[in-house]
């Protein structure tokens, strides 16, 4: 079994992935590095160098139409899609593309056993997240799976040309729940080519890559009929979980952080995450602390510092041995996390009712 | 492969039913016997002996609420859809039940790569057929698997509770496309029961019975949610290719008869099916005819002749030795057959226009 699996990364699982660089080998992505000096203003993903791999951005920069993601409503919005959802509305700002967002019940139910109707109520928080982190939702389509004719139908044909072998091999050894929720996830992917907007981008986490490389299989296979191109992917590393380790546990929410989560909830959390502080403050006065270690300092880069030129100002005092971890930390929490955390509170709550109109489909 | 498949009565492939009694002990249906003596107008397929048991159906019959099938859209309606639709229509008229018929599209993609267009285009003859022959559109709700987003949502739940292994068991080894056409199927079963109808009937043919294991499965595993009551069945025993094999082929049209065939096609068929006739007409003469084996006679009883007395006349010429084969088959092309099926022609014919209505969702 474990020799089966060796290739697959398990975006149903809790994979972790420590080395991006065997990826490039094994599925022929590409790194960002050529395509990045195109963009004239390259978000804090791409200009830091989280978003690192992609498949046809390149071609997808020359026609950016539509951009692609969803959220399995199993949950508050963490940190992971707090990092999703800002691609999409960056894609949507910068590049003008119709941001397409899908409420994936029918997995939440398939893989966590979630009903349909709890998972709308999760999908109400999400959306309005989405709502609060800048989407405009005059040029965006979001919908629940369940209500999705088009896509679950697309699904269902879908399974003709795909064999079981084949998601065996890409996902290992799973039950049809989670084999239909790999097939509808592709059918959310190509629905903005129904529209008739064929170039569509979809920001990933690189666990998800299995599902692009399924779309993108699928595509082809029913190109005929639907005349679809393969869809476009830009790869993100994982923000990690806040003690360190590569991926956070759903099971431990002190791994994690919640944007919902109450100062005091947030400020706990911060202050016990792992830092790259040295054994004592005189060792680290002598050689620094490890900034790239550091989960504080993570969070600063890839979520709440977005200026560069402050971000470079808490990396300095570290390496340079200026700041204990603890004062690097109250002054983060403090100046960066909370005051973001309370905005996008606020915002987020204001924007319930509409959320809840729009996951009924009341609005879109 | 052989030995595991050993139990699978398989509704997808051509395999054959020539000994019943073995179904009864096996998967534990019951005998028609005990039920048929409750109803008071017993239809063709009931009385003689052609519904040759159930599941549940002296349950239904105290509160027949709905009666449920369909149809894979890939072709004409040949005598084995008819027997399903007439046996819908009798429930229909004599027990009020309201008709629910599906249009399997997505099953004839999947099994046979039929287009959803195409499949819509049979569909149009297909509902035509079923309007001739008597269906009560008022009292029925005719609609595609394609265009039925409960039943679609449905069947991907049902992924949730239904082990690949379980659908190894009753179908055999499949792929993906197949398996999830029982899913469909089985939620094509119980969607009157979304509509509050919780009384459903099914008349199947003998292979067709693991949908129905399946579907009273995941009724109860879905009894929670939905409050769904196990569905019934009544299974009718197959209408013979006319050359006496126990199952007609798809690919040797003049196996079976179509409700569309031209007089002269028909015609032909007919005066090469197989009888019950004796190696000489003088020892027919002396032994008699063995109508029982014949397809002739089968023909009659089955489809074309209502009349209890005339079929007992054309089985006593028969078996009485009073007939020449030859002369049979003409008497009963000309005065059973073909009247029936002219009727039926016509009447399709002015059925088109209304059928391609509905199956385009513009009424029901």
């Amino acid at each position: 079994m474990a020799e089966e699996r060796k290739n697959v990364i398990d975006p149903f699982g809790t994979s972790v992935i420590s080395d991006y660089s065997h990826l490039f080998e094994e599925f022929g992505i590409q790194s960002i590095s050529t395509v990045i000096n195109k963009i004239t203003r390259p978000g804090r993903y791409l200009r830091r160098g989280i978003d690192f791999a992609h498949r046809d951005f390149d071609k997808w920069l020359k026609k950016p139409e539509a951009a692609m993601s969803g959220i399995k409503p199993s949950g508050e919005f963490h940190l992971g899609s707090k990092m999703t959802a800002e691609e999409l509305i960056y894609f949507q700002k910068e590049f003008g593309a119709k941001v397409y967002y899908c409420i994936a019940d029918i997995e939440a139910f398939a893989d966590n056993g979630i009903s349909l109707e709890d998972g709308r109520e999760f999908a109400v928080g999400n959306v309005a997240d989405l709502m609060a982190l800048g989407l405009d939702m005059d040029n965006a389509y979001i919908y629940r799976q369940s209500e999705e004719l088009r896509v679950l139908r697309l699904a269902y044909l879908f399974g003709k040309r795909v064999t079981l072998n084949t998601l065996k091999g890409l996902y290992g050894p799973r039950e049809l729940g989670l084999y239909n929720s790999a097939l509808i996830q592709s059918g959310d992917i190509l629905s903005p080519e129904l529209d008739g907007l064929k170039n569509v981008l979809v920001p990933i986490g690189a666990d998800q890559d299995p599902h692009i490389r399924l779309t993108r299989d699928l595509s082809q296979k029913f190109k005929e009929e639907y005349g679809f191109l393969e869809p476009a992917c830009i790869i993100h590393k994982f923000f990690r979980a806040l003690n360190g380790d590569s991926k956070m546990s759903k099971r431990d929410p002190s791994t994690y952080l919640l944007l919902s989560d109450s100062e005091s909830v947030a400020r706990k959390k911060v202050m016990s995450a792992m830092t790259g502080g040295r054994a004592t403050w005189g060792e680290q006065q002598k050689l620094g602390g490890e900034a790239d270690k550091c989960v504080i300092y993570e969070l600063c880069k890839f979520h709440f510092t977005d200026d560069d030129k402050r971000l470079k100002e808490i990396h300095e005092r570290c390496v340079g041995g200026k700041i204990p971890c603890g004062s690097c930390k109250k002054d983060v929490f403090d100046n960066e996390i909370l005051p973001a955390m309370r905005s996008h509170q606020e915002k987020r709550a204001q924007s319930l009712e509409k959320a809840r109109k729009i996951v009924d489909g009341k609005t879109t």
